[in-house]
């Protein structure tokens, strides 16, 4: 993975450029998930046409259905899904914990029974890594201990330490594997976890950070609840742990504004469900704030989602349209509305990494939040 | 509507050309259908990517929701949904008759409650065609009296009386409204019943294509659960009492096999809900027969539902993934086996289309049927 920072701006706003195997990647970047190989209601070229660098795959998904292997025979997810860009796969040591009965973690992995048809199944830090090779993913997660929260202080303090244990068996592991020529391509990011505790977060980004082998590290165990100012502070203190010549990712976040902020505090890479799943709700995002598509005020509205954007949605169909297709439950509406979620994410994180360049950060971060006040939604 | 015949061939097979207001249909053709003004899972442009000259809306589902007048304000079906070619729509009638409680005939028009809230409306020949107007469909068909089958004889003749008699108001009420400068570019096609019974379908036949004025005519009420081979001698029996200088519709027909029949049988139009409906449920069309996508030989499958086809599912995804999409439920599926579905339909009428304008109909039809056989599917 080549990493290069293009620019910085206000406090520690950065735009930088990572090339994997697959494709180049301007950051800040949204990447949407595509838990089962693909990104729900939509395909490969819909993710190309709007102009996708970088998509999710979920490890847990994939390894229970349809395998691994059998992706691995297509050319991996690339193959499978003709989605030529970049993959990021998570561990599945979160879904393990979050979907499945009677997750289990123990000093070598997680026991857990598959969501689908109870089967039991264990993960390693070695087993994910084996898992992720298979798919072909260009950015790998690891294993890491999640602990529900809130907790025992003891109990937190256990996860960083079997987070930091497997973080170095799975660099270990990796390193002995690209020698074998396994994952040569691939890279692997390990994950900072200590809740929204900061001595937690420094013990763990301190730990982590100084396996330099790491390609880069992400930020796990947030948006979970806790408040967004909470949030916005574990991560401003958290990335001051963090090397700044490697990629840094907040995992699972979030809003439009969550994005803006985070961007500020120093994250590049982000990913989320929420403007895939929002979209199938009614929910939409637009540059003057959320609308919700179901209300008796679109029903003979003319006019776009938004008449600032230029998404394949916006420029073909209408508010009253859509309004129409949500309330008679026809399965059109969840890609046009996809479509045009994604593209506002997108398209966002575009409009933040030029305010970077042109080094205007605030001004572009003023702009965002006055177009919301100003409609009052 | 401009109707000429371009050629025939074995029996009655023929290839037409019918003009509308809003392009020109070759026949045979396939309509695919778009009960709520979208068909399911796709949009517009899918349909023009597809080649499609002509799709149905449904009076019954438009008029309760999101309501003809709506659709008026925004251009008609075309300017709402931003498909741009022909509109076909029923009355209503067979919905008013199927999906609503206790519809209820009499001898001037329909009562009936909405499958939606429970409301009670009055379809008649007149306000049906009103709704048609709003909705500015390019073919509008009339109001029939519908009979549940078995019936008694007595029960089909007053059913056929009545739909002469409704056939009559409607198209005097047609042209008055032309008169008057509404729904001048609208056509309207009269509709045949009478069951499998052969005195009664030359009777209404009859009844109806002595009304000059309709611009066409359809044949209703079969493909209710008769053997094939009544359908299409009932078929083969009816076009004999239909004008060759008209087109001719068999609605919500039917099968590939179907279509190939009943095209010798003289027919021009069809319709139906089995290529997208199948698509849902895993049954794909192809050129070698039906294939179910969710049977386990196709987990690992990596060629093309059918390798003759060259629609967008085809030329990009495997029997695979699409299989996986299947099985994890993803509603990426249902676009991507819709596409495929339909463009088989309207590929098989381009392909019946070159037969008969090359006189060799049987040649055609005995290759579409070895195909078949020779895969045993």
């Amino acid at each position: 993975m080549e990493f290069k920072i293009d620019g910085k701006s206000y406090n520690k706003a950065r735009a930088c450029t990572i090339k994997t195997a697959h494709s180049t990647i301007q950051t800040p970047v949204f990447m949407p998930v595509g838990t089962q190989a693909t990104v729900k209601a939509l395909d490969a070229n819909d993710l190309l046409d709007m102009g996708a660098k970088i998509i999710l795959g979920n490890t847990y998904h994939l390894y229970l259905r349809p395998g691994s292997k059998l992706i691995k025979k297509f050319g991996g997810l690339h193959g499978f899904s003709k989605f030529p860009n970049s993959f990021l796969t998570d561990s599945g040591g979160f879904q393990a914990f979050s979907l499945s009965d009677n997750s289990k973690p123990d000093e070598n992995g997680i026991t857990f029974k598959s969501h689908i048809d109870g089967s039991k199944h264990y993960f390693t830090p070695q087993s994910v890594l084996d898992t992720q090779y298979e798919l072909g993913s260009d950015i790998m997660m690891i294993l890491d201990d999640l602990v529900a929260l809130p907790n025992t202080r003891e109990r937190i303090k256990k996860s960083i330490e079997r987070t930091t244990k497997w973080a170095e068996e799975a660099i270990k592991y990796h390193k002995e594997q690209q020698k074998k020529g396994i994952g040569v391509n691939q890279n692997i990011f390990a994950i900072i976890q200590g809740g929204t505790d900061k001595e937690f977060r420094k013990l763990s980004a301190t730990q982590l950070c100084a396996l330099e082998d790491y390609d880069g590290y992400a930020i796990g165990g947030l948006s979970v609840g806790e408040p967004n100012e909470e949030m916005y502070e574990t991560v401003e203190w958290t990335t001051d742990f963090m090397p700044q010549n490697k990629p840094r990712y907040l995992m699972g976040v979030g809003t439009p504004e969550d994005l803006i902020e985070n961007i500020e505090r120093g994250v590049d890479m982000f990913d989320c469900v929420m403007p895939t799943r929002n979209a199938r709700n009614g929910t939409l995002f637009t540059s003057f704030g959320r609308v919700n598509i179901k209300k008796a005020t679109f029903k003979e509205d003319p006019l776009p989602i938004d008449s600032e954007c230029d998404c394949y949605t916006c420029r073909n169909f209408s508010r009253a349209y859509l309004n129409h297709l949500f309330r008679a439950g026809e399965i059109t509406y969840y890609r046009l509305s996809s479509i045009h979620n994604i593209h506002y994410y997108l398209n966002l994180m575009r409009q933040a990494r030029e305010a970077i360049l042109a080094d205007n950060w605030l001004e572009f971060k003023k702009e965002f939040y006055q177009k919301r006040e100003n409609t009052g939604k």
